[in-house]
């Protein structure tokens, strides 16, 4: 199999165009991963992923630990195989959904025990045990275990998860390397570290430097977009990622907007996740080049008009919004499987344009009009 | 555009191997119809049914007239153009649904007044608002509005809604013929009668004399698969299909099971619709040529083998069992749609099968087998 690597192939201003190839395929970035929580993009066939320029999913640890359970993935073939999806999958540490769903979590140095927020069952997940799962569901990214602080919260809770992360960034690694000099984890897989820290930016430093030392081969920005405002996350980007080490991807975790994303983007990112456009489309929301429609509203109940006519994309091209409206009031699933399609169709169509732009040297430019456009 | 016809090819036994032409295109009988409530058939894009080889959808009268409104899809061009299904669509007439599902219902020699499940609005259907309504949907074939009586029900509760079903088949054949004068009845679209009767075989035979005296394009049995046992639906088809027209379409409504829809064929029936193959999708249900499975059950947790390797469905081809119980615990739409669209492809292979060996003179030992496999 191919070995990872990324290659920066042109910046434009702060924006970054490169690529990740993987053992699975390559990557072009800045780039966005459409969730899939349990196994699937809800609501969507992977071949529609596909057709709609998808290169990279993300899959949820904690949901997969627990059911079916990361030996049973692993005994069905991994992940790739069980949700019949060939190209690359990031999956993340687990420790980020422990915090927002389990149930009766307790933190220690070890890590975290707590109980399913599905049967009440009993887990454990360590630095090592979340590699562990990870290389068993064979995913070509993985996550370091982290501990996520929700804000607002205190400079000593933040400085305390900032170390605690880094130690298990420590632990991880070991953790990973053993598995790889074992055969367990494939060519061309790799770890993420995490940095934390707040929108503190003595804190993200420390967090990066100790990464830094430790050394790994893409570095997300965990922490953010858990309910500050978007200037207190650009601001965090803008002390974080001119510390990082411009030859490894960045990735921004759990974000966000089509606005959160270029301007993200225009400060250096290259990777992103959100499940706004499949969680908007399961709730009647559908994003498009003139803004965000909610199609419950009466407004479009005799519109024949799709939500975009230059869209490559059948859901977006083919059916009226008075259709989608007409679907989103009687609940019918066909409203969650065309929006969720819609929407992340226009994500990568998003992507795509942020690729072309900052390749033709127009970033700025663009995003000023896309922005004007989009809000 | 082509006008409605109807051509018997072939009869083997019992078995009738048939063609109706409508204005949208060729209907292979015996046919069975998905059924599209709210103008789509849940879970499953169009090109799925039409890739699967649905050549007609029903779709209800009396969900479409509550929301959106027959008069607002009208407005949109119609039924085929809102839900994105040029081929044929058979409409029921509404009557069925207002007495399963509407509240405070009444109903008159003049037709049915009734209040809306969804919003409490009140509503009125007689005869001929049951055939404008259908009109404005654009369907290809109308039902008459009949009145269906729940089993058990007594022989003068029967006989009186024959009574009033005949009366309201004129009626309905007088509304129709004027819209059809008028030009709002498109070239080629038709209107069913509906005979009634319950399991009584004298009241079967007054309802069949009294519609055949009126004449129409096509003939449904309603009225059955309301609660009695199998063999009661059996000997009243044997009762009634042999008094119709060879040279016209027959119809059972709202059947049914794989091992329904063979005895029925059997018996001289061409056409059926029912949810089962989708509601059973919606509920962890597959429909096999190995029989039902339920795909919730823990004995497929880790099986690797597909619903079905000689499908020509994706979905019951190209997803392991296992992933298929995932999801489905998982409650994911992803199991709702993969199950829906191969419950429907099943169904189509299954009227597939009955129409060769139609054709080939083998029926009755093909439905023997097939009856052994699938029980």
């Amino acid at each position: 199999m191919t070995p990872f690597s990324f290659r920066l192939r042109h910046t434009d201003a702060g924006a970054r165009l490169g690529e990740i190839t993987t053992a699975r395929g390559v990557i072009a970035t800045p780039a966005f991963m459409p969730v899939g929580t349990a196994g699937t993009v809800k609501a969507i066939y992977t071949d529609q992923l596909k057709a709609a320029g998808v290169e990279v999913v993300l899959a949820n640890t904690y949901h997969l630990m627990l059911r079916p359970g990361a030996e049973r993935v692993a005994r069905l073939g991994g992940l790739h195989a069980f949700m019949r999806w060939e190209r690359p999958i990031l999956t993340d540490s687990g420790g980020f959904q422990v915090m927002s769903l389990a149930k009766l979590r307790k933190i220690t140095e070890e890590g975290v025990a707590f109980q399913s927020h599905i049967d009440g069952s009993r887990h454990q997940l360590s630095p090592e045990r979340a590699v562990e799962i990870q290389c068993l569901l064979g995913s070509d990214i993985q996550m370091q275990l982290d501990e996520c602080v929700g804000l607002p919260a205190s400079h000593d809770a933040l400085a305390a998860a900032v170390d605690r992360s880094l130690a298990w960034a420590r632990r991880a690694q070991r953790a990973f390397l053993a598995k790889r000099a074992d055969g367990d984890a494939h060519v061309g897989q790799e770890l993420f570290g995490i940095v934390q820290g707040g929108t503190h930016r003595d804190l993200r430093a420390r967090s990066v430097d100790g990464l830094i030392d430790l050394g790994f081969a893409g570095y997300a920005v965990g922490g953010l977009a858990v309910g500050e405002p978007q200037q207190a996350m650009l601001e965090t980007l803008e002390g974080t990622l001119p510390r990082l080490p411009t030859e490894k991807p960045r990735y921004l975790m759990g974000v966000g907007t089509p606005l959160d994303l270029i301007e993200a983007v225009a400060r250096g990112v290259d990777m992103f996740d959100c499940v706004l456009p499949t969680r908007s489309g399961r709730h009647g929301q559908a994003f498009t080049w003139g803004g965000k429609l909610n199609l419950r509203n009466a407004v479009h109940s005799e519109d024949r008009a799709p939500l975009d006519r230059s869209s490559q994309c059948l859901a977006a091209r083919e059916y009226s919004r008075a259709y989608l409206h007409h679907l989103v009031k009687a609940e019918e699933y066909l409203a969650a499987m065309l929006l969720s399609w819609a929407n992340v169709a226009f994500y990568q169509e998003l992507m795509a344009a942020m690729r072309r732009a900052i390749a033709e040297g127009r970033f700025a430019a663009w995003a000023a009009a896309t922005k004007a456009a989009l809000a």
